[in-house]
């Protein structure tokens, strides 16, 4: 198993779930700039768990692997699935390059064209509770962004029942700064983003194309989706508040949710009256939801909580992994958030 | 001048703008639990600013005052309220007991009767944007709650102008923990609520029926809000994302906006395309705003900025008591915000 | 296998790691003032992972149990620990009841006659690195104080080689809010200690006697230590800054510390240069250090990072728990830090 | 009045006191990279407070001020400033250049040759505490770094009246982020600094020879100072914890720093037994400190704070120039800290 692009959030975080997983080998992690460095070097905390290094991205290495995760900047994976395909290698990407079936629209969202736009149609998107049967004979997996994971899941009963009018859904949606990546830039310094909070990319962000193609793809129907994300001065952890217009007065929320999702592993719909708290998901590939109906009125408002690095990115590669290879669906992703 | 309930973080704070005032001269600070401890002593921040002690909450000393703020716990200034009034001590309430007009409401969200339902009608709410005329005569002012001013003035030109669909409001709210006080409690524990991030009071939050009350008088018709309110990992600040649906295609949101608050001097909206933060306007009197159509739709979404102890609390309880004495409005709120 | 007060910070991270323990079955955890309320409703991160209820803490379940934890306040476990030794119950108690030899110096300290002083000399002080074969044997295990993990581990070669004055000991301490426990107080709120550093009981911190009883012991002889604790905005994590004056000019230290630590599985001394960071033990057992010699002077600097509820509290106490039983000293606590 | 190098958080602090000092009027804010951009814009919290823009570092614009500010990175004042001095322009360096008299330290500690060695001994160092008196005539003042500030005020007493042994000193101190400057690097990204604590530059920290050198002129003999930093997950403000030992038992340490300090404006000596914390004086130019001595014995603790971006840098640079131009010392310093 190799790993392209492991010095990330996202790479670390795989790394971490990786080594403890009892079905695999890891033989492979690339860093261009990094070539001949101690993973344990540069992530003190794997001291003692692992003694690989990494190498450069060479092309020989990772086609002798059985499955190779990207966790790159958007716009590298396309580069080399081509070819790692052709040699039989299944590929997990975390980044975005495969999630969008139109290479217009992923064009016009990501700024540069599509490497590889022939693909777009086999890639399976990763989302275990819309698409496992699919991802289970995928070769490629587009894993899904950390928003429409949580705003979809979210969503999801709602639109699959028709029970709320897919014109009037808002996102209003919260995340760590860990969802920017590891990176040197002024934009995540703490000096700029400890003790503050602010929307961004109120006219449009990535996610939202994503989103809209799930849902619209669940509703069969066009959509209406107003996105805002925020981010929070904390590390790790997605919220997502999400209101949507119910098209009836006598419908029990509560219990359509359990019932949607009484089957899946990682969707745990808490008690009515419940309040998820993302640091009750931390270091998990869970999401918790609760779901509300304010002053008993037509308004439905889910609050879901993910942490953005495992439900949001690498757990669900895993859970993706674990559906390919016939492990397992919870294989490795057993373990208990970190609380405090 | 004197203040009831000083020790708490809207004390605090008024305490810091009006030891600056240069017009205002403070005689009186009560806490029955800290009587005879030097201000100082509980705030060493206040050290060489002030030599006085908290005393009793004594009616004599009181009514010497001009005028009296209370920065107590709801439920508190109803009962000495009526008292100072009748000895034409003029009183400005950061609390809630004053902010509703219906006493039966504000039972409903408070828990208990009111001491002094009869004066409802009589206190201004004091929101300088909406009631300056008001305020200046007023002899008791209901200081505005921190989400009610945020969203409030979010909302109030769409409102105002008949833009919006009153019955589509959504608030998605964030506050930073001061609003919930000074006080023990596990709630508010750095172990529970930092590196976290959670909605809260989903069903109904008592600032609903203040904000509903403000927008149906500015509307001028029954509105439909469905209000959010979320804790955010920081101290000081809140944001409030607000989403109504507009009626026409052709509306200048930022012309609008700019045209709405040209005179005010603490409403400040953003050149188009900017983001507001809230650590741009921390310990200044100053909400900033920015207007957006994402994806040139139907739907207005404000992003709304402010600290929710100067303009959501003791910044704007100064305002009023300019108003309220002819001083200059912005005279001891010209602070710049603590940056970073 | 059972606990004595499951609510604590230390309770629910003893919880978290007993459940994922391979040789343990959980039976009883007791909290008196939430009796009957599942523990996954007081820590949703627990759902799923357990259906235990909190019980009354009744001693006859307690005595039916092999070892019982005690995670409560101190002078609570000296009231029942007798009855259950008794019983023939093994008893590690994670609070400070037993960690003094001297009755006197304990109540001293702690303010309240010690209430089974006949037992403090039976009592095993439960650092592995110090008395492992002591711990194997003992039917009361004394589980170290945070600090007192971090300082002891930071200076034991030091100490046990005879390489510095030990009248010169200065440990500077900085904690997380977690070790203050999970209560309702208003030193731990957020609006009092986020964005905030001090120090705290710099004339005396309860830690200073344990520290000094084991250096002593190890020393030979008294040793002079000045002990300052510290308070950091963050919730888990402790790093120790300790500072001794070398006797002779001719050490090489890092060599000293590897060799004396080689055997260890939770001690970790970084390569020269490297530097210790609390994130890279958060949720491990693992205390890391580096030790260096500024300007190739006289006094020795070790830095120690570990985490205040594992190797500072829970996972110490699991380590223990191992070494009693004869299971790999390292089962249930090999996981990995959660990064970032 | 001139500042050079206006875009980083000591510049916008300036920036900040600045416009509302009574006396001052700002002409010139230059930035190379940012030439044209309204300072409001890229700090909205001075919107309505200034219309200057950020100009290119034209020496003919910065030789029409009076008085010139370098808040810009180390090694850059050296190349203006002899041209400035000729020009009669008096200057203040925030930054490095001048602090130290010997050229050859500071090339071994700054890694690269001075650009005019022979003002090291003309530059006034800026700590008023000390040098008050040359300040006042100064043309060229070298402004103290932060950690040297803490560090120095809270050594003075016990080393200006001989009380300790000056080979024993030991400086622990600790700062939030913005210390490191506003830039973008990962090392202060808030995914690498939040929620951790670390120690850094242990084996040797630029500031060490700026506080060897002035302590060395108060104790007129060689001091030796063990002196190690730590980032602590906040952004404004310093701790320091500095250790000595007492050459007597019969020293009144509370006495003797009341007594050294009683006239200094911004010295604040706590009473015994309180605990400085850093947010009591954040955004002002004070230092509060505490003096301990520990169970009695000989070594003397003092705690210090202050703010690191006040009087760690512009507020204390403010001080100099109200010194060197007569103005009352505490003009526009005067500010009462923003609590919580």
């Amino acid at each position: 198993m190799g790993i392209v692009g492991g010095t990330g959030y996202t790479g670390v975080e795989l790394l971490r779930l990786l080594l403890a997983h009892p079905e695999v080998t890891l033989r492979v992690v690339t860093s261009r700039s990094d070539e001949g460095t101690p993973l344990a070097r540069m992530f003190p905390s794997l001291r003692g768990h692992t003694d690989l290094l990494f190498t450069a991205p060479d092309m020989d290495r990772l086609i002798a692997c059985d499955v190779v995760f990207f966790a790159t900047p958007n716009g590298t994976a396309m580069q080399q699935v081509p070819e790692l395909l052709a040699a039989k290698v299944r590929v997990i990407d975390l980044a975005a390059d495969f999630r969008l079936r139109s290479p217009q629209v992923w064009s016009n969202w990501y700024g540069l064209p599509h490497a590889c736009p022939q693909l777009l149609a086999k890639a399976v998107y990763g989302l275990p509770e819309l698409y496992r049967d699919l991802i289970r004979g995928a070769s490629l997996v587009a894993n899904p962004g950390c928003y429409p994971t949580a705003v979809t899941l979210a969503l999801l009963p709602l639109l699959a029942r028709g029970l709320v009018d897919p014109d009037t859904l808002i996102a209003d949606v919260k995340s760590g700064v860990s969802g920017a990546g590891r990176k040197a830039a002024l934009g995540t310094a703490m000096g700029e983003v400890g003790e503050g909070f602010k929307a961004y990319a109120i006219d449009g962000h990535r996610h939202l194309p994503e989103i809209v193609q799930t849902l619209t793809e669940v509703a069969q129907r066009s959509v209406g989706l107003t996105f805002v994300p925020h981010l929070v001065p904390m590390i790790r952890g997605i919220e997502a508040t999400v209101y949507a217009r119910l098209l009836e007065d006598e419908i029990d929320l509560q219990q359509c949710y359990e019932q949607y999702y009484r089957q899946e592993p990682f969707v745990d719909v808490l008690a009515a009256g419940e309040i998820p708290e993302t640091r009750h998901v931390r270091g998990t590939n869970r999401l918790q939801l609760a779901v509300y109906r304010p002053q008993a009125g037509r308004v439905a408002v889910i609050s879901a909580v993910l942490d953005n690095l495992v439900k949001g990115a690498a757990g669900q590669a895993i859970q993706n992994l674990n559906l390919m290879y016939g492990f397992p669906e919870t294989l490795g992703l057993n373990g208990i958030a970190l609380l405090p």
